[in-house]
C-alpha cells in the first residue's frame, strides 16, 4: 500500500522521527539579525522570505550552480561576489516558492530590484555595487511576484532578531519540499575568544528545478578575510555539498554562500594564521553536518547511506565510484527494498569509468551499531553471505557501505546518500493532484 | 493505489497492451535452426536456454558492455570473435537465470566449458578455437548451474528448427524481468535475390545485474564479410541500442551479437560493395526497431518517449543532452505524472556539460497523432503553456520531446526512452517479496 507524503512548501507535519533534528536551543554569531515573513507566494501562508542581516558588513564567498542555465539570483551574486572581492555585504535576501530562473532579462531586472530595495530598506551603506546577495528556490520558468515580495521586505524588517526563534524561522523560510527545518550552530575558543558558526540549508531533492533547490547559508562572527572565507568556502562544499546526492539531478539555482561579520573580534583570520587550523576544522564539519541533513530529508528517503571508498587510484576517482553507486536507481531501490543486492553496487562502480582491478575489489555493509562488517566481495570473490545478517543490517536507517577497491592510490571518499521510494515517485510524478 | 507488477523470468502474463509488439508470423534467415529449452536453473520451469545454429559456418560480430566487471561470457566472446577475426563460428548459446558475472576464474572455466560442449553435442568442426558464442543474464554473482546447462544442451538439440514458433520461442528463452518475447524480421532483395535478418533481444531495465540485462543478436543469411559485419555492427549499435535507456545503469553482460551465414547466396557483400547501401539501411532500422522494443518494456513504463535534440554544437554533444534528459529522474517521474514539467528537461540539458545558449533553446512537445506541436520555451524565452493541450499530449502512450538548442553546428540525435514509475521501485526494490 503507498503512503502519499505531501511535502510541498513545507505545509506536511513533521516527520516524528525527523524532530530529533531540529534543535531546540542555540547559540548563534553575534551581530546578525535573522527571519522570515509570509509575503503570500507560497500560496498556503507559510512563510517564503527570509532575511540575514548584519549592520557591520561582512566578508562573503559563495559556491554556486555549474548548470548552464543558471537563474537570476545565481548570475547577479555571482558578478557582486566577484566585483566586490569579497568584501562589504550586510545582508542576503532569500524567497522561496518562485526560483526566478529561466526568465531572461525581465528575471535578471527583478533580481537587481530585490537587492536594491533590501539595500534601501536596511539603510546600507552602498557605495556603488549593492550589499545585498540573494538567492531564489521553487517554480521555474515564472517570473517573481515583486509587488508581494516588495511588501514582504516592508514587513520582514520587523521580524528579524538574534534569538534561537528567530534562526529556526529563518530557516524555515528558505523550506520549499523539505520536512523539517535544516539549522545547526557550532561554538568554539580561539585564544580564549568565544566563535559561532551557524549553518542553514534547504532542499530535499538534490535539485528539483520545480519545487527545490539546494541552498545553504554559513553565518559566522569570526573575523576572516574575504579571499581566506571564499577558499575555505570552495573546500568545504567540495566535501559535504558536492558530496550528496538524492536523485542525482543539479538545480539551476543551488548555492552556498557564506557570510562572516567579525562582531566577535580577535586577529583577523588568514590561512596562514594559527587561528585559521580551528576555525577551518569547525567550519568543513559545520558544512558535513548541514549536508547530511539534507540526505536525511530527501524526498522519499527512508535510509541515510554512507558510501565509505578507499583505496582508488585518487580521490577524484573515489568520488566518481561514489557518485555512481549513489545515483544508480538499481543500488537506491534495492536498499529501498532492504535488498544486499551487492552486483548492483558493483556494477556502478564498473560503469563509472574508474580504474579498477575485478580481482582487488572488496565490498562490505558496515551497521552503524558498531558490530561486526558484513564481507559481500572479498579480492573479487563472493562470499556466503548470511541473508538474514544482511536483512537485520538493512533494518536499520542508517547504513554504511565500504567500497575497498584495493589499488596502491590512496584514494577516498566519503559521500552520503538515500534510496529511492515509491514515495520519491509520488513527491515528483504527482504533486500537481 | 500501488498495482503490484510481478515480472520476474517471464513469469507474467503478457500486459495486453503489448501483445502487439509480438509477431504472429514471420519469414526467417536461411539456414539457422533455433530453439530453447526448461533446464531448471529458473525456478518458475520457463525456457532458460536458447540456441542459435546454422550448419555453414558464420562471420560474427559483437558489441560488448563496457563495463569494468564484465561477465566471464563477455570475456570470453571479446576474446575468441578478435582471435577468429570474425569468422567461423556456427552457434550461440545463452543461459538466462544466472548471468555468471562476478564469479572469478571459476566462473570463465563454466563459459568455456558451455561452448566446448555445446560445440561438441552439435559436431561443430572445431579448429582450436571454439565454434560457439555465449550469453548469460540473470543474477549476478552466482556460479552457473553446470549439471542442469550441461543436460539441457543435451535436450536443446532436439528443440531446434527453422519455424516462426522455434524463433519465438528462442527469444522466450533469452528472457528474464521482460513482459514480452522481443522478435522482429525483415526480408528485401538485393540483386533479385531474397536475404532475411532476424533480431532477438531481451531487456527491461536498461540493465539490472540482479535480474535483467541487454542482449541482442541479429542473424542474417546475406554472405556479409565479417569485418564489414564488425563495422556496421559498431555503427548501428550507437545509434540503436546505445540511444535507449531505461534507468541509466549499464550491464556486466551487455552484449549484441550478429551472426551471417550466407545461404541466401549472393555476391559476398564487402563496405564498398554496391549491394551494402540496401544491406546497410534494413540492418540498421532493424536494429532501431529492436532497441525501441527493450525501451516499451522498460521496468515499470508507462510511456514511450522520443527525445530530439538537433542543431547542437555536433552529435556527440547532442547525444549527450539527450542522455541526459533520459536519465533525469525528474523529467521521468513528471512524464509519469503527465505533467508539462520543461524546466526539468532544460535543467537536465544544462548539466549534461554541453555547449548551450540560454538564449537560443528550444523546447517543444510534439504529439504523435500529427497534430501541431506545443512550444514550451522559444529561444529561451518560457512561453504561455495552453495546461489543457499539454495534458491531452500527455495522455498519450507515446511522446516526442524536441530540443532545438539553437548552435550553428548540425548536431544530432534520436534517443528513446521511458518514464519512472511506481512499478519501477516495486519491481527492482520488493522482488523478494
Amino acid at each position: 500500500m503507498l503512503k502519499i507524503t505531501k511535502r510541498f512548501y513545507g505545509s506536511m507535519e513533521i516527520p516524528k522521527n525527523k524532530l530529533k533534528y531540529i534543535p531546540t536551543k542555540g547559540t548563534y554569531p553575534k551581530g546578525f539579525k535573522v527571519g522570515s515573513y509570509a509575503s503570500n507566494v507560497k500560496k498556503n501562508g507559510l512563510p517564503d522570505l527570509a532575511l540575514i542581516y548584519s549592520s557591520k558588513p561582512c566578508t562573503a564567498a559563495g559556491v554556486f550552480t555549474t548548470n548552464k542555465f543558471k537563474a537570476a539570483p545565481v548570475l547577479i551574486d555571482i558578478e557582486n561576489i566577484k566585483i566586490k572581492e569579497n568584501n562589504n555585504f550586510n545582508s542576503i535576501i532569500i524567497n522561496s516558492g518562485c526560483a526566478n530562473a529561466v526568465t531572461g532579462e525581465g528575471g535578471l531586472n527583478d533580481a537587481k530590484e530585490i537587492i536594491n530595495y533590501t539595500d534601501k530598506i536596511l539603510n546600507n551603506n552602498v557605495n556603488g555595487i549593492s550589499n545585498t546577495l540573494t538567492m531564489s528556490t521553487g517554480v521555474i520558468g515564472q517570473r517573481l511576484q515583486m509587488d508581494k515580495i516588495k511588501n514582504g521586505i516592508d514587513n520582514i524588517i520587523n521580524n528579524i532578531n538574534s534569538n534561537h526563534e528567530d534562526w529556526l524561522n529563518c530557516a524555515k523560510g528558505i523550506m520549499t519540499t523539505d520536512t523539517f527545518s535544516k539549522l545547526i550552530s557550532r561554538n568554539f575558543k580561539i585564544n580564549n575568544i568565544n566563535y559561532s558558526i551557524s549553518g542553514l540549508c534547504k532542499g530535499a531533492g538534490m535539485i528539483c528545478p520545480n519545487m527545490a533547490t539546494l541552498l545553504g547559508l554559513i553565518i559566522t562572527d569570526a573575523p576572516i578575510e574575504g579571499k581566506t572565507l571564499n577558499k575555505l568556502l570552495k573546500e568545504s562544499v567540495d566535501k559535504s555539498f558536492n558530496c550528496i546526492s538524492v536523485d542525482g539531478d543539479m538545480s539551476t539555482n543551488d548555492t552556498i554562500l557564506a557570510l562572516s561579520n567579525g562582531e566577535s573580534g580577535g586577529k583577523i583570520i588568514t590561512e596562514n594564521s594559527q587561528e585559521f587550523k580551528i576555525f577551518e576544522k569547525n567550519f568543513k564539519e559545520l558544512a558535513i553536518d548541514l549536508a547530511k541533513l539534507v540526505v536525511r530529508d530527501g524526498e522519499g528517503a527512508t535510509k541515510f547511506i554512507t558510501i565509505n571508498v578507499k583505496n582508488a587510484k585518487n580521490d577524484f576517482e573515489a568520488k566518481k565510484a561514489a557518485n555512481s553507486i549513489s545515483n544508480s536507481a538499481l543500488v537506491k531501490t534495492a536498499m529501498f527494498g532492504k535488498d544486499a543486492n551487492w552486483g548492483r553496487i558493483l556494477c556502478a562502480i564498473g560503469y563509472s569509468e574508474i580504474e579498477v582491478d575485478p580481482y582487488k575489489t572488496n565490498v562490505s555493509f558496515v551497521p552503524v551499531d558498531g558490530s561486526e562488517e558484513l564481507k559481500l566481495l572479498v579480492n573479487g570473490e563472493p562470499q556466503q553471505v548470511d541473508e538474514s545478517r544482511a536483512s537485520q543490517i538493512l533494518e536499520s536507517e542508517d547504513l554504511q557501505i565500504e567500497i575497498d577497491l584495493g589499488l596502491s592510490g590512496d584514494g577516498k571518499c566519503k559521500f552520503w546518500t538515500c534510496d529511492l521510494s515509491h514515495d520519491y515517485v509520488t513527491i515528483n510524478g504527482d504533486y500537481r493532484s
